[in-house]
C-alpha cells in the first residue's frame, strides 16, 4: 500500500515496548510502537484533531483536560489551542516515548513548553483511580492497540474512575482502532461506556497511515451528546483537517458499523 | 499496511491494460487493472456511494445519468437506487471488465438487469464529444488513474464536452485521486473544472484500500454547489456510508489542502 522506510533513525526496547523511528519515502518521519505506526508528520493531525477538538468542542467550557499516553505530544498540541483550557495533565507512562517525540518530533513535542501543560511520567490507570472526583472536564484516551501497557485502558474499571474523576458535563473520548478491522472491539467499548456514561457514542475519521485507513472514536458524556456543539467555536479553532462540517460529519454513525460480521 | 493476497483468481491482458482478481485475507475479493486497486468486496461502498449520492443528492431532479468506466456495476447499483433516476447508460471501454464484474463480483454487476440501466462498450470520451447537448443531469467519471487509457478523461476538452451535454443544473463528477499523494492532479483539475463550470469544487470521503486511504471527488455544476442538498433526499436511501450528515462534512474543504507541498 505504498508505505516504504528509508532509514532506521532509532531502535529500542524500552521498559514498556519496543520503540522505533524511521523515515519513510512518502509520510516523514514515523514513530512505531510494538510495530504499530503511532505518528507520521504528514498525517499525524488527521488523528490528533479528530481526538481532541469533538469533545473539546462539544463540552460548553473545557477548562481542566487530562491526557493518558500520547507521549510524542500531538494531543496535548491540539488540545491547548482551545482558549478556554487553563490546564492540561498529560500522563505517560513511558518517558522513551517523550524523549522520541523531543528529538524527532518537535512540531509535536514544542507544546510541552506551554505553561498550561503539565506533563507526568506515570501509571495512567493509577491516575485517574486517585484523581479527586470531578477533577477534570475531558479526559482524552491517546492509547496505544489494547495488548501489552493498554490493556487497562479499554476495561471497565478505568471508564468507571475516569467518569468519577470528570465534572458535570464531562467528556471521556478513547481512541478505540478501525471500524473495519476492529469492529467487535468498537463494540465492546462502546457497551461498556453505555454501561456507564448517561450518553456515548462512536465517531470516525481518517488516518492514511494506520490499518484501512479509518479510524474510531468512542466517548461517553455526562452531558449532552458531541453531536450538539457551537459551530463558530469549531470554526475559529486553526487546524487542518477538523472544522464544524467535519464535526456533523463525524457524529452520526454510518449504517455500516451496525452490520454484523 | 495490512494486504494479503492469499489467492490469484484471473489475470490477463486485456485489450486496454492488466487485469486481476485476487482473493484477500482481509478485504474479500479483489479487483486490480494496471497494478492499482479498484474494488474489494470490503470496502467498495465507500467509494461507489461518495461518487453517486453527492451530486445525485445535489441535483434537484437527477433523470438521466451517464457514468463513463465502473464496468464492475458498483457505480450504476448506487445510482438507480434514486428513484427520479429513469435511464442510465454506462459506458465502458473495457468489456473484459465488465465480465470480471459479472463473474466474481455479483453484489456489484447485479445492476445491469435493471431495465433502466444502459451498457455500452465504447469510449467514454467519443460518447460524450457526441451527445446531444443537454442530454444528461449528471455525468461520474468512475475512470482508473490519469495513466493509459484514462488519461483523456481528466482533460479540459473532456470537461468542456461534458458540460455540453449537461442540462441546466447538470453537475459532473469525477474521481480525482488521493488528497495527500496528488495534491498537485487535483489543484490542475479543479482549476480546469472552475475554468468551464460556473460552481466547482472537491469534496473527500475514506477509501481503505486506496493509497492513502483518502480519496477526493472533483466536481463541477451548471446549479448549485454540492453543499446544498435536501437531508432528507439524502437520509431516504439505503446506504452503508454515505447519509447527510456526511454529504455536509465532505463539502467543506479541509485546510491542508489549500497548503503547499
Amino acid at each position: 500500500m505504498g508505505l516504504r522506510v528509508t532509514e532506521v533513525l532509532w531502535q529500542e526496547k524500552t521498559p514498556y515496548q519496543e520503540l522505533a523511528v524511521y523515515r519513510t519515502a512518502q509520510y516523514g518521519l514515523m514513530l512505531v510502537l510494538d510495530q504499530a505506526v503511532q505518528t507520521t508528520d504528514a498525517d499525524e493531525f488527521f488523528y490528533h484533531e479528530m481526538l481532541v477538538h469533538v469533545p473539546l468542542v462539544a463540552h460548553p467550557d473545557p477548562r481542566r483536560v487530562l491526557i493518558i499516553g500520547g507521549g510524542d505530544g500531538g494531543t496535548l498540541r491540539e488540545a491547548l489551542k482551545h482558549p478556554s483550557v487553563e490546564r492540561v495533565d498529560m500522563v505517560e507512562i513511558d518517558l522513551r516515548v517523550v524523549e522520541a517525540g523531543r528529538r524527532f518530533f518537535p512540531a509535536l513535542s514544542a507544546s510541552f513548553a506551554d505553561p498550561r501543560a503539565n506533563l507526568l511520567i506515570a501509571d495512567g490507570i493509577r491516575h485517574v483511580a486517585e484523581a479527586p472526583p470531578g477533577e477534570y472536564d475531558c479526559i482524552l484516551v491517546d492509547s496505544t492497540d489494547p495488548v501489552g501497557p493498554a490493556v487497562g485502558l479499554f476495561a471497565a474499571d478505568f471508564y468507571r474512575n475516569c467518569h468519577r474523576a470528570l465534572g458535570e458535563q464531562g467528556i471521556l473520548t478513547v481512541q478505540s482502532e478501525s471500524p473495519l478491522a476492529n469492529r467487535d472491539l468498537i463494540r465492546e467499548v462502546g457497551g461498556r461506556l453505555a454501561g456507564i456514561f448517561p450518553s456515548s457514542g462512536v465517531y470516525l475519521g481518517p488516518v492514511p497511515t494506520y490499518p484501512t485507513g479509518l479510524w474510531s472514536y468512542s466517548y461517553g458524556s455526562k452531558g449532552a451528546d458531541i453531536s450538539r456543539f457551537d459551530p463558530e467555536r469549531a470554526d475559529r479553532l486553526s487546524t487542518r483537517y477538523y472544522n464544524a462540517a467535519v464535526h456533523t460529519g463525524a457524529c452520526r454513525l454510518p449504517p455500516f458499523l451496525l452490520e454484523n460480521g
